[in-house]
């Protein structure tokens, strides 16, 4: 029998920023759970479209054309090849949708770059 | 720019039940809303992975080995073959990640199939 996970358990296992975990599989997608604060880079996901739930705190998504800010319980599409950076001005906490392949600073490898995701 | 979705006003926009609705494609997953009430018609995805995130109510997912029990905040990957059947004894409203592919009833056409689901 699968078993059920609970996101505020989940997000209580981990306290750095912008290092997802791995929490489910779904047909080589990956349901991830990251904890943000601060600015991140700009980023692109050269084949991978991302779907973003915030779950508390407030995400603010920078693209060239503009900004859109989310609060709990609003949720975004970032289709690949997207330019985008995610700032957060206090800690948030976003549940993620997306390709297995997807790296977390996109098409570029930097310092912030997470090879190896945990499953928690 | 993408745009963002507030779910609340997602769920506001369909009032049947076991009718999910897409609300956004992630290289060819679907996000999803459905709102259920009553039980379901046990079912199995060959092929598909499903996960559900419960967003308001409690849905009860039975196996042929047990229940789970989700209440908001709670979610699970339901992994393709694994039979199961959605029980809400009261309205309740879920998320939804799963190939694009994935019909509502499984591996079976019944009065419930829904063959065509609306983007909103």
């Amino acid at each position: 029998m699968p078993e059920k996970m609970n996101l505020a358990t989940k997000f209580g296992l981990f306290a750095d920023h912008w290092h997802p975990r791995i929490i489910g599989e779904v047909n080589g997608h990956q349901v991830k759970l990251a904890k943000l604060l601060g600015p991140f880079d700009w980023h692109q996901h050269p084949a991978e479209d991302e779907f973003f739930l915030v779950i508390a705190g407030r995400l603010r998504l920078q693209f060239r054309d503009g900004q859109v800010v989310l609060e709990p319980g609003e949720c975004i599409v970032v289709p690949h090849g997207v330019e985008h950076r995610p700032i957060a001005d206090d800690e948030t906490h976003v549940l993620l949708f997306e390709p297995a392949s997807t790296l977390n600073t996109g098409s570029e490898r930097t310092a912030r770059t997470r090879e190896h995701l945990e499953r928690i």
